[in-house]
């Protein structure tokens, strides 16, 4: 502990100050870094350094290397977003995205962030979860004055860490961050240990509240969220994520949700918490788990091998996290008779249809078929047509696909499980041989 | 890592694939495996196999064995149930119960289990937790077609894992496991590791929002859920549990509320997290809690020995959690003054009783001694005579019970502290002795 | 296991028994107890046998010791609490405080702990996370008869555990516990193992709702709560907690929200989870993180090395929860017109004023400036003047301050980053040289 990480500031030649590695005083369990304090090292490369990591719906920060230091350029915006074909909202995002790319990079790199304002508000970016020095640190009015519209900022440091975090605005934080300023970043350990993983997804978690109709979201929203996205996309909208048998999978969640805890569920697998945003989970502190709470405010990464092939749900727990915005502010119609529940409801809400006396799986149904409109640019509560049926799902909802082989991370299609390995009616014969009475 | 799990798929009689053990290779940290993968096991037995998990309030699902196979037989259907003594609702459960039977059966099993439905919406059943092949993964539309009222659909898999899942309705969801549709899974080992539990109980969290006075739950609610249970019931209608004095207590909570994670309070011992959905946690991973967070959509199977004779309260610690439906949507009348109220209240709400301004600890209490009424199928917000009086919680509320004996799990009447181990009234002398000025 | 904790209750002079220690039987995993079962003890002294913790905003309650047993009073009545500057209300407490002092104590410790009721409703206390015998629980009708208004209860036992716990009613929770009745216990081990503290804060994490202008906190409210504390403070209101550089820091955050689970995050650090209300963690479950969660009914303990200087945000992260009440209830304004919005508003709210449009940063400073009046008796939604413009943050925040050295805990003022370790704007000659288009 002779050395600590307030000696590892030096001045490059940008006249920014960058944080060099420190000697692993600060974490007291399982540090994340994996070289010296003070080795030096050239800026790390995709596909020699690192796999690159995969956003789905997403996408990943180009960079430029100068005088050795990774240059980024984040691009705060208003942006026209699709969250799934049918429901467009104008959002605030980054570089034309919602949320932003994510930032890739491999520890001990220096980075040098712009950040440009073309809001009409102030903003500032936040690195979450990364040791920076305080100045650095982009709460507005505490860390540094914020950056005004028209203006450009500048952030540099060093990457004295490796693991999974996040960037956000952290100025007026309830209303830019319900709009969609956020991203994903991703920094490689510049050693790395242990198995790599052949698959490498980012999935932030976010939510929004957004009227049918509206053509906004609303930040003021604070319990019943209509809008829940996997990188600001729902169901149908979300890309099914992939991966070959018996390959190892690793999905890094972050939560920037402004009030919900999101349990993610995966089917047909039970996985490890490997890391948080505060660095590796050690072996010991590990166990398995099949649905990983995600804080609001964290991130999670789990890791697994895909040695069952198959169609896998993956989606929040939570009901009513997955299904769309008209899922919600719905009358109880179970049990009703719908003939009487059409002539109570007509007055009130026009052309209401006697739909949900038996359940709400039949909404999505009904408005492809024709049977019922729903207010411009909204979307279904819930569904997509499957290979066997309608699934009533939406929201925070994607698949995963496990296949013999996977070409080039394409969607291979539905999956085709080997006869005899689904659920069916049961014949006649095996109720009689069992002694079921259906 | 030469076999693995897709090799485990084995044709069976019944011309349905089972899934035999697989090698481990899926499993990073602690594989919920005791046998290998090849090894063949007759059915286990009840008693010589394992020892019968306990479902307060609940019950065991018959099964008969056919050919070296467990069969089971579900029947999703409408039921009535009552809540707790005095609030009865129209739901939606399996076998003439909410929730369903307990499933419980052995690792290396093979299970055949046939689903009837006679509800008058389509269903599917999904095995939270459990490695089956794809298309016995129960999700409409994506791993099968859903089961249409009237059909009876056949699930086949052998158990390749140990541990506490759940299986509920993953069609419709929000609507199907708001009325109910649930039940908790607990498969034992082939060959268990470590100490046995003397007592072992399984407990499902839910959530429901049942108007007073109305006949069925609302599955459209989104946040303020009204009947908190633990198996369906809510105090002063739950069964408290027992065990002998330093008996073995293992607990397994499972949690499909819709939106709640349940913070479960036990009084009187720290526990251990020993498991959850995903496998069994690894002693190193173990830490001490008095408070477990059960994630929506996830279980979490807690250990302790009952050194500590008394009654004991086990709750949720979400303070909303412990009352019943009364206890929402009232104004607030704290240090109001009763007149007043009552004044200002009764043209608004009809025989409004001016209760609360000093709390509403005495609602359960005015209405059991007649001094106010409440809507016909409703309960007070809190309470049941305890032996020491009201108790005012109500909801997600029972009460361990360690005595020196029990006999047959029987409820073995209220504590009798020993004499001088209760507080009480403070005596002039202590007050004197202890410069107390009361 | 030949002496378990029933052994261990033993007569004192006091006509009360006391519980001695344990031999271990209970925690199965890490047993929260250094001393032996047996081991007669002396009442621990500050500052010889512990480091007095400290209570930000708080205070610790004093004692005296008769007959070798430490004696506490704490006294449950009204108190007139200030949240903020500008937001006072009537709330339950204990010692003219909101919350109650901090209970602190050594493990072997025999506390007697009189409870005097001066509300105008019954109460109990309960000791959260604490083994001690049934009588002694708290649990109003249950464990004990509730204290009437005008009565003082005695509670005693011997502490045979170390940790972080809680006291709080149990009598008509849902009011008196939304009223404030809650603190602190910290009981230091006897014998403490690995690196003490330098700095130890206790932190009580509670949620409320106070319309505007409302003289005493809503019990009722269920979701939406609007004020949100730190030790029942919110920002701009909590003060500041410091450590000199490299200093070992312990936070003992306890949750008594009525329903939220709130993920605190700490900016500039990773810190290790070391501690629940159920006891130590072993360092091989530890893991590094920059929030926790600490579930409602839970105390979470956090440590970690202040080897980085600056001015650091300690937060919740949910984006509601750092922002004060004027923050709920408001319209969406987002990219509507101000002139469009005062016309259409007007009508409806009087005096409505036009901002929002682009987020609500500004509401604190259009009301600092005088630009706009809220209620009587609140606060604005966010801010307090930092050192480099308005800090746009509320609620549950607060900010650690890390220096070379500190004064006997005194803020040490505002941080100064060094020159060049400040986000600012970006040169003409840093553009170019970079390729950034801003």
């Amino acid at each position: 502990m002779t050395l600590s990480r307030r000696d590892a500031f030096r001045l490059t030649g940008a006249g920014l100050l960058v944080a060099s590695l420190g000697t692993g005083a600060r974490a007291m369990s399982s540090p994340a870094q994996t070289i010296s304090a003070t080795e030096s090292v050239p800026p790390g490369e995709p596909g020699k350094d690192y796999r690159p990591v995969v956003t789905p719906n997403g996408t990943t920060l180009p960079f430029r290397i100068v005088d050795g230091v990774k240059v980024f350029h984040l691009i705060a915006e208003e942006v026209d977003h699709e969250f799934a074909p049918g429901l467009n909202a104008r959002c605030w995002g980054y570089n034309g995205r919602v949320h932003g790319p994510t930032i890739e990079a491999v520890e001990g790199d220096i980075v040098r962030i712009y950040a440009t304002n073309r809001l009409p508000a102030p903003t500032t970016v936040h690195w979450h979860g990364m040791i920076v020095p305080s100045g650095m640190d982009g709460v507005g009015g505490l860390s540094q004055h914020v950056i005004e519209p028209g203006e450009t900022f500048v952030y540099q440091f060093r990457l004295i860490q490796h693991g999974t975090f996040m960037y956000h605005s952290h100025h007026d934080e309830m209303t830019q961050m319900a709009l969609g300023m956020m991203g994903m970043i991703v920094v490689h350990p510049r050693k790395p240990e242990g198995p790599l993983p052949d698959r490498d997804y980012a999935m932030m978690l976010s939510e929004w509240k957004i009227e049918p109709g509206a053509k906004r979201p609303d930040p003021n929203e604070m319990s019943d969220f209509n809008v829940l996205t996997f990188n600001a996309r729902c169901f149908p909208g979300t890309d099914p994520i992939v991966a070959a048998l018996d390959e190892r999978v690793r999905i890094r969640f972050g939560n920037l949700s402004a009030m919900d805890h999101h349990p993610i569920h995966l089917h047909g697998f039970a996985f490890d918490v490997t890391e948080t945003d505060g660095g590796p989970i050690p072996a010991t502190a590990r166990f398995p788990e099949t649905s990983v709470l995600v804080p609001v405010g964290a991130t999670r990464t789990i890791e697994f091998v895909a040695d069952n092939p198959g169609d896998w749900a993956m989606h929040c727990h939570m009901t009513h996290h997955v299904m769309n915005q008209m899922g919600h502010g719905i009358p109880n119609m179970i049990g009703a008779d719908p003939q009487l529940i059409n002539a109570a409801v007509r007055p009130v809400v026009d052309g209401f249809m006697a739909m949900g006396h038996d359940g709400m799986g039949d909404h999505g149904m009904h408005i492809g078929m024709g049977h019922m409109d729903i207010p411009e640019n909204s979307i279904p509560m819930v569904g997509a047509n499957g290979p066997k049926g309608y699934i009533t799902m939406g929201g925070m909802f994607t698949i995963l696909k496990v296949r013999k082989s996977i070409q080039d991370g394409e969607d291979p299609g539905w999956y085709k499980a080997p006869e005899g390995t689904e659920a069916r009616i049961a014949t006649e014969a095996e109720l009689a041989r069992d002694g079921i009475e259906a």
